[in-house]
């Protein structure tokens, strides 16, 4: 598949350092709104037009920021999540409407002489250099630069420059608040509120007001308005100024309302004398923090950007990216469209993670409601690892917010009768907010991710103290629910074993099994590192020790219980086919014959009720081969490969989560061309909105998975145990991979080149690291080369169902594949067509 | 356990033929709301009193009138249900209102020197007789009869007696037919709508307007109104009559509005003079047959009722009742409570299937809102073995309802992937209904549920002619669903075998398996009778056989294919433990230690998550237990009583629908106590309130039970394969049972007594039979006793799950039994304190 088949350069021209758009193109405009959106982790903004016309979901988003709802079930039952919660679309400050002579500029229907839309992710800027011609035919250039600020948390800055080039005119520029969430009637799309109720991975909608009008106050340009979330309390204060400047004759006034607060400027222009309006936006949130107080801080903020030139804000913005670029960059030489791409990837992790400070890392980042603005644990096994090896004190505040979640845990772990925590599946405020639990709640497995990002944050950086002061909590609480919810069987001879039944694997494909071998591996490791560390600290740290057991009520039969527990977890393996079963019931299925599901009825799970797709081996998203990634040092190389081509086959990939795991392990395994395709499906999730839901907002995984399989897959970085180890696999085509990882406080650049990998340091002292068997220390000023001399084998193609066929099980029966019955009806027969 | 556990009979005094109530008692009054309801299987009523005040819920329900609604699922997914369907609380026409003096009487509230309510199991007629002492100390004596005609579908009537007993007063008798449902200010209290939100089992409330106002009509004391449901469409008129006949001076004035149609009398009674007023009421529904047109069919009832004396009807009812009784009656001697009881629960399935028609049967009757008024696999499993064998005619018509929903079974099938028909969990409509799939949807179970009911009926009645009409399309889907759903496992050597994946069984605590025991034997079944069935149709009427295979589009390739099936089917059976596990992982489980789990835990559903049930062996109602009941002839009588002994002691009796069928198979398998446990817990369901939900209405599976566990348990009748036999155990204590059951035409009496049996024919001709292993003839005029001698094992106490405990399995370990971690919150140690 070429990458034309992703993105169309003619609209979207390569740059390496930018993502440019030549023309407007409202077909796609909910996807050019995410592929434009801008954040810095606490707020972020759509990419629709500064003119607020149209578009798909002109949204501005608060991380955490949200209304909850009660969950009614068409049917209830004990333990059901009751408490819904949705991200809040907050007033849109960058609202600037121009009008020339009366004539309302919109870019989805004006004349458009000259179109060019810039996201540089340098400068950290959203920039747009328009040329309309007004219907009485006279040119206008509009100017536009955006930016939410990476080192002011609270900060946007719009500016917007009209010139009238060849005639006066009367030019009006209105700038607004808008509070667009309760604005429904004139701006939600009928289509859009369909789409809700038709798509299980769009957030719930509010149908009632969700802000409460708490305050509204303007002092000429400068106006302020605050809001109360109805149902969760939260409080909101957005605050804008401007300065007008130009050479034209003009005049101002404001009005302000509940919902909306307008500036109005009116210039009398001539040709050729430009102006400019500089527009700066603040907005504070809290959690129990009167509105009032809120409105003080936004004043103090647009006081403090007021008092210098807002060139200090833009210059900021370049150094804070610099910075970030020096640590999280990867380079690849000789693939300029890939090269885009990649840095359009890492560029969203900095503005879904760059300040979320305190708070979560949500699925779609800052850039879209999709998924109600939740958390999952997508950020500890998708994003956490980028963070942990480019920026190790943003992964330890993600990993504190955690750590404060663990009283509602421990809460919602007795309530399904569970000692120790359960961290919830999807949250904001850290009450379970899953209501299909087959697919949610069951994903036990979620405790074992934030352990296990945890323990990677600490053997990659050190930082041990982290741990002793509390975070020690997770991995004990942690511990403490999966040897309460497995049990032990005692067979007549042999061993006991330990079991885990009645759980959901990452696999969302396959439901409420037993045994299922990601949730048993990654669990045995979330156990042992429980035993390790809390016998480490009470050897190390005698005084942390004891106030830890204090905090947690630990003794020592219950240490003895973890360490037992991981040592007898059973871990399902079929010596027949040789690999490990997804689960304890998993080969017993039918095969799903992916081979021959037609297009049109993928992703399976919106064209097959779950029980159909349950009943069958077909596979959402990597789960055995994600725990091959993750816990690498506990397979074989015979496995990995054997247990790589039987899932492999089964994989739909119908989650984003899933390619750039499938790409890591095919490199690994020697699928080296299926290695680099599964990378590009994953490179441009969103660029090609392959997965026709972009529009919701970024799939922020799916960017640290790109991340993880630059690095981890063809990079074959591996940290198991604290042993930084590195097996390259450059694909055929690729001069050169250059990345940078940060270890126990040194910056590593690790370059690799087609038979040759070398290494250099950055900064801090020396670093000890493997590639291949062979062991090297890299000093400060004394970069390191290895040559690499490929061996292992050049696997060609993908595997199949069909290769899968045929095969004799352990009870002797034989393999086949089918496919359900798919009803095709009239219309779909005409559509087939 | 006592009986005065169940039945408080101070308040309840005992009486064979009839239910009674000797004083108020406003603290159970849904209860006995539920307990007093009378219906005819087309529509019912609660048994709130005349007055219409307070209430639990004051209800008048006609089968099917339900309106629509869309169920939101919080997550949505493909093809889950989306049409919810709850029934409505149609106008109620039996208010009639007193006032004494302007002194409205209300026996909640009133002084009452006298109380007696009385349902009447020979006369059909519900009355009251109450002695009221005035404010003011006047005795007003008020005799009140109500009555849902058995003969005349759409009738009721209420007299309402008044006599001043020693002081003349003003007497004002307001007559209503008030719209309930759309009247809910002053009527609903929060309490009940609060408990709609918690218990699973109650109805989806309405928040809307339901019933909208299309007709209203009065003629002097004839008065109409008409409606129709604002979503489901369907039309409905109410019309009622007044007759008032007095030797006292009075006047009369009507109004009439959209929810409430008043007629008043006015009487200047004096002492002794008696005020006696009759009711006509009637009722008329439809879908798509317009409002004014019921209305007529409502005045033509009305005409047609006062053209004669009323006392005809109360004539009627008792006829139609001496009939039902001379088919249906079970006596037990020596035993009052019992034998009251068990009229109570007969007297039930007579008004909830009665004239049902071209209706369903759901699982209230007509007696209350519970579970929306659905129709569910209750109806062919519990109840339509007692029509069956009492009222062939009425079972017949239950059968043709389904028939009726084969297109939408069809629909549903294709909409979950499969070809053929399947049948709706829960449903009014035909649509399915169930939200929660996993203890809906996936009780595929339910096509051969049907199946298996419409074979016993043709069985038992001979009426082949029914099959070949059309009703072996039901065969015939569901054979081609299981076909379809199912697949075969080719093992290298020996036979294939055919395996049913991912459904859930009758036991709702374990949901979603591979292989449920119960399934597999009973889509065996299904798929076997239609193969006979069609081979039968194409020898015997080729005609017939020609329609058929043109409306099903069916040739000879299919059936061979079901035969194999149904040869290969795989019944799960562990070769250790000698028993047959519930599903192909029932037995991977802990065991839920039940013993140990107490009172205040109890039913588990409302305690515990279902992910923390599903994952223990832990069941919730009779599973394989129900499959050896309806399929004995497949299992020996040793693997019955291994099955027994170890599924009892997993079985809570969580569900009303377990109890009758462990009494079947604990009398089988030499439980004669334990066998009489049971019954006493099916028989008092609803007049002991076990279950805690009386007051929704009638378990009318429960009490279809109770005759079951009679005449099939202590009866020991089975009809296997056509073949009738006898194996009698009566309980300890009965002096003798004595049941009727109708077959292929003859009606027979047989009677058991301690030591020996007898049959004696009341009606057509002869019957053959065993008794044991002894073949029988009962000829016309010769009844013929056998003499029994019990040579079988009479078993003590009951199975519990320290019997299981320290079992050996096949795979070589030892079970044992666990209890879940049960948080006690703070408060519920107190409670339990």
């Amino acid at each position: 598949m070429g990458l034309l088949d992703y993105l169309d350069h003619r609209q979207f021209p390569i740059e390496e350092w930018a993502l440019v758009e030549s023309s407007v193109n409202t077909a796609i405009e909910g996807r050019t709104e995410t592929l434009f959106a801008i954040g810095n982790g606490y707020f972020g903004m759509r990419g629709a037009p500064e003119e607020g016309r149209g578009g798909h979901q002109n949204g501005t988003f608060i991380n955490g920021f949200h209304d909850t709802w009660t969950i009614r079930h068409a049917e209830e039952a004990f333990g059901f999540a009751r408490v819904g919660q949705t991200i809040v679309n907050v007033p849109d400050a960058k609202v600037i409407e121009l009008y020339v002579d009366d004539e309302p500029f919109d870019v989805a229907t004006a004349e458009i002489l000259r179109y060019h839309r810039r996201l540089d992710f340098n400068d950290g800027v959203l920039s747009r250099e328009i040329e309309w011609r007004t219907s009485s035919g006279k040119r206008v250039l509009v100017r536009t630069q955006r930016l939410v600020s990476f080192t002011d948390r609270h900060l946007a800055v719009v500016t917007y420059t009209v010139t009238m080039l060849d005639a006066p005119g009367t030019v009006l520029l209105s700038s607004q608040i808008l509070n667009r969430q309760d604005w429904k009637d004139e701006y939600a799309t009928a289509a859009h509120a369909e789409a809700l109720l038709e798509d299980p991975r769009q957030a719930a909608a509010f149908s009632r007001r969700v802000l409460e009008p708490r305050l509204k106050h303007a002092d000429g340009p400068r106006q302020l308005l605050g809001y109360q979330a109805a149902n969760s309390g939260m409080t909101l204060a957005v605050g804008v100024d401007h300065g007008l400047q130009t050479e034209n004759v003009w005049t101002e006034r404001g009005e302000i309302e509940d919902d909306q607060a307008k500036h109005l400027f009116k210039v009398q222009a001539r040709a050729g004398t430009p102006i400019e309006l500089t527009k700066t936006i603040t907005y504070h949130s809290a959690n129990g923090v009167p509105v009032r107080e809120l409105a003080d801080r936004c004043n103090r903020t647009l006081d403090r950007i007021n008092a210098r030139p807002i060139q200090d804000v833009f210059s900021r913005q370049k150094h804070w990216l610099a910075d970030f670029w020096d640590r999280a960059d990867v380079a690849v030489d000789g693939q300029p469209e890939m090269q885009q791409a990649i840095r359009w990837n890492l560029y969203q992790l900095a503005q879904s993670t760059a300040r979320t400070d305190g708070g979560g890392i949500a699925a779609k980042g800052v850039s879209g409601s999709g998924y109600g603005g939740h958390y999952f644990w997508d950020t500890e096994i998708y994003v956490l690892p980028f963070l942990t090896y480019t920026s190790p004190h943003v992964a330890r505040n993600a990993l504190r917010f955690r750590q404060n979640m663990l009283p509602a845990a421990r809460e919602r772990a007795a309530e399904l009768n569970q000692r120790g925590a359960l961290f919830p599946w999807r949250t904001i405020s850290g009450l379970e907010s899953s209501a299909y639990y087959a697919a949610g709640t069951a994903q036990y497995h979620i405790d074992a991710d934030i352990s296990h990002a945890l323990m990677q944050y600490v053997s990659a950086t050190g930082d041990i103290d982290f741990l002793n002061r509390g975070a020690i909590d997770i991995l004990i609480e942690t511990a403490r629910m999966w040897a309460d919810l497995g049990f032990w069987r005692r067979p007549g001879a042999g061993p006991q074993t330990f079991h885990i039944h009645g759980v959901t694997g990452p696999d969302e494909y396959t439901t409420v099994v037993n045994d299922n071998l990601y949730t048993n591996v990654m669990a045995r490791a979330n156990l042992q590192a429980a035993v390790r560390q809390v016998r480490r600290l009470r050897e190390e740290c005698p005084e942390a020790y004891a106030s830890m057991v204090q905090r947690v009520d630990l003794d020592d039969d219950e240490i003895q219980e973890w360490e037992a527990a991981a040592e007898a977890m059973h871990i399902p393996f079929d010596e027949d086919l040789g690999i490990h079963p997804q689960d304890a019931q998993f080969l017993e299925k039918e095969l799903w014959d992916l081979e021959n599901t037609p297009a049109s009825k993928r992703p399976l799970l919106l064209h097959f009720h779950p029980l159909v797709i349950y009943r069958f081996q077909v596979i959402k998203q990597a789960d055995v081969v994600l725990a091959m990634f993750l816990r690498g040092s506990e397979f074989s190389a015979e496995q990995k490969r054997a247990n790589f081509e039987y899932y492999d086959a089964l994989t739909t990939g119908d989650s984003t989560l899933s390619a750039s795991t499938q790409s890591i392990i095919a490199a690994e395994v020697g699928y080296r061309d299926l290695a680099l395709d599964y990378f590009r499906a994953a490179l441009f999730v969103d660029l090609g909105d392959l997965h026709h839901n972009t529009a919701d907002g970024v799939h922020v995984a799916s960017t640290g998975g790109v991340w993880s399989a630059l690095v981890f897959g063809f990079g074959g970085m591996r940290d198991h145990a604290g042993s930084l180890s590195f097996d390259p696999r450059l694909p055929e085509g690729w001069e050169s991979l250059t990345f940078r990882i940060t270890t126990r406080g040194s910056r590593m650049r690790v370059q690799i080149r087609q038979g040759s990998v070398s290494f250099a340091l950055e900064d801090g002292a020396e670093v000890k690291l493997r590639v291949r068997a062979e062991a090297i220390t890299v000093y400060p000023g004394m970069p390191a080369e290895v040559s690499l001399q490929d061996d292992r084998p050049d696997l060609q193609g993908a595997p199949t169902t069909s290769d899968i066929e045929g095969t004799h099980r352990g009870d002797g029966s034989v393999i086949t594949a089918s496919i359900p019955t798919i009803t095709l009806h009239e219309d779909q027969i005409q559509h087939a067509n």
